[in-house]
């Protein structure tokens, strides 16, 4: 059993990064941490980012360290990994109902602030018990469905009732509503974002008027993604922000056409790739297909492109079209590939090499790489 | 750093496999394993299983041990992982162009018979120069393209020039071409794949009449995947079969049709995913979504389906349809996914589950997974 082979020492020269290799411009990635950390913080709401982007201990502590109020994840294996590395407030913006992983999860909540949705009463008592087998208190949120149908129950009575019961339940603690619409980070003008956040904050904001009405105290409504932070941020119902590929953005956001009141996150993260096959002229082939790259969201986008379009990706093979009217790429020739979507691309690395410049400044382990249970 | 959890022990009943879990069904796969060997042995060819499918030394040795004379691979990192783990015969489908991946290969030579491609005369030149840098003999095999149009030259004269560039290197021992037609692999009809390996092997043993003319001996001609290795298995031309999908299967290859004279291999792999949320009775979401699957074939079938269709995946979920005629699945059961792409979702996972009807009978590594440069 071998771990990923380390493409690159702290000190290497661009040129000695083995390829393929994830690679992070950390100018770049430093100017989205500060530009979301600084203008969260000005808003008054609290900004929680989701981890399941990038899966790396390093990069939490570098949010949590310009004052996001802990991290978001996925799973609870994501969740392990982050408190093992002193993450010491993990919301799992999902649903966890096998027995032994909410086992798993109340443990964790002896040594760390756990948050977790429900959707469900029977999965309420479920995570109840468990609480209360561990000595700990779990933190619980209603999921509303505000639009993306994907989990969530419906705003409103429904989420009144799982509110009840979560605070009727001994090892529990009812936080609030998390209303992430996550089918509408992609929608490409900002007229349909923000009509589809307003939608979803009026949903979120009369259920949180239904549950302090049954004298429930609600103090969080937390969603929002890359795509539509500013929305929720300027929306008087969410109070946690939970963006997640803004530090590193893909070919997929990319897409999104932007407001002129909307700040621009720029590419941080890419899959550095070799051209190892020059079969013709209108040809060229890098060595980063589909188990390089995400094809979730289409392919890679080639950045300083001169005439490349990476065309068809096969397992191991990344088919580049070669404009004629252009040099052709070499033999050897580095290629920078802006991933089609970045959450999937991370997961199919074990690091991520941090550039300064021309030369490799660090390289992290991406510990949550593969905690997909 | 973290590997990823063993999602299940020896002994486990299916109910304490964790999910998503990468599970093999051994009867199915044996089957697959026993078809292709005796099929091909009966042929009288050789057959080299490509390892990029399973990435895993105990299938590459079962596979061996039925009469495989070695296995293919696509890159260094593993090729190092096979020969480290007894595979003493080991062909890298593929250009290899880095410089210290090239002087990898040439050492991996030391001790295993180490196959791979040319399509570039100067690379002929780098692997001459490794190869008696570290005192062994790379096996060279020309790559000629037969209608993928991904890497290789041209038939005729340019295969037979690389051919002679061979021959005359130090360190280098030709023996023969790689002919192989990924995009033949997919056509849905059998007349259409016959058609093309028809016109690959006319390509391919005229070069190698050409290169025998100039009085060079080739004795092998490599290629062929699943969904084509009886065609290439019945052209008098090819020597050696690639396949590697077969012991698995998938999806997309489901969707070929087969000739009434074609084998039919069975789905063996699965991901077992858990229902995690019922929100509505029209939609139940599993815990399976693209961290856990590939999606570049489109999403994966619902193994028994039952009136579930799975349909939108997300990073971590995915929307299960349900058929409103038949009953919702319940929060917490179980559902087997087939793969659209066996190779890229293997390669998501660090363990595969073999089970023998409802008793895990081994839990494999994937010792290969990651390994991409």
């Amino acid at each position: 059993m071998t771990m990923q082979r380390i493409p690159a020492r702290i000190g290497d020269a661009l040129a000695a990064v083995e390829t393929p290799a994830l690679v992070l411009d950390l100018d770049v990635f430093e100017h989205n941490l500060d530009l979301m950390a600084n203008v969260v913080r000005g808003s008054g709401l609290a900004l929680r980012p989701h981890a399941k982007a990038h899966k790396s201990p390093d990069i939490a502590k570098a949010q949590v360290g310009r004052g996001a109020v802990g991290i978001c994840c996925q799973k609870v294996d994501e969740a392990e990994v982050f408190v093992a590395a002193g993450i010491a407030d993990v919301l799992v913006t999902n649903e966890i109902v096998a027995p032994a992983k909410i086992a798993r999860l109340a443990r964790l909540a002896q040594t760390a602030t756990i948050g977790v949705l429900v959707d469900d009463a029977r999965n309420v008592a479920d995570l109840a018990a468990a609480a209360v087998q561990a000595g700990g208190t779990l933190h619980v949120y209603v999921e509303i469905d505000v639009g993306s149908h994907r989990c969530g129950v419906a705003p409103g009575e429904p989420a009144l009732a799982l509110a009840r019961a979560i605070v009727g339940s001994r090892g529990l603690r009812f936080r609030g509503l998390h209303a992430y619409h996550g089918a509408a980070q992609h929608l490409r003008a900002p007229a349909e974002r923000q009509a589809a956040i307003a939608q979803a904050s009026r949903l979120a904001g009369r259920t949180r008027v239904l549950i302090e009405a049954a004298g429930i105290p609600c103090p969080v409504i937390t969603g929002a993604g890359t795509g539509t932070w500013q929305c929720e941020r300027d929306s008087s119902v969410y109070t946690e922000l939970q963006p997640g590929s803004y530090v590193f953005m893909d070919a997929d956001y990319g897409r999104n056409a932007l407001a002129p009141d909307e700040h621009a996150f720029e590419q941080s993260l890419y899959v550095l790739a070799t051209v190892m096959s020059t079969p013709t002229p209108e040809r060229a082939v890098v060595d980063a297909g589909l188990k390089a790259l995400a094809f979730d969201s289409g392919p890679p986008l080639v950045h300083v492109a001169r005439g490349l379009t990476y065309g068809k990706g096969s397992d191991e093979h990344g088919v580049l079209d070669v404009d004629p009217a252009q040099a052709q790429p070499q033999l050897g020739e580095r290629v920078w590939l802006i991933p089609g979507h970045c959450d999937p691309t991370v997961n199919l690395y074990d690091w991520i090499v941090g550039m300064r410049g021309e030369r490799v400044e660090c390289v992290w382990p991406i510990a949550a790489r593969g905690a997909i249970g």
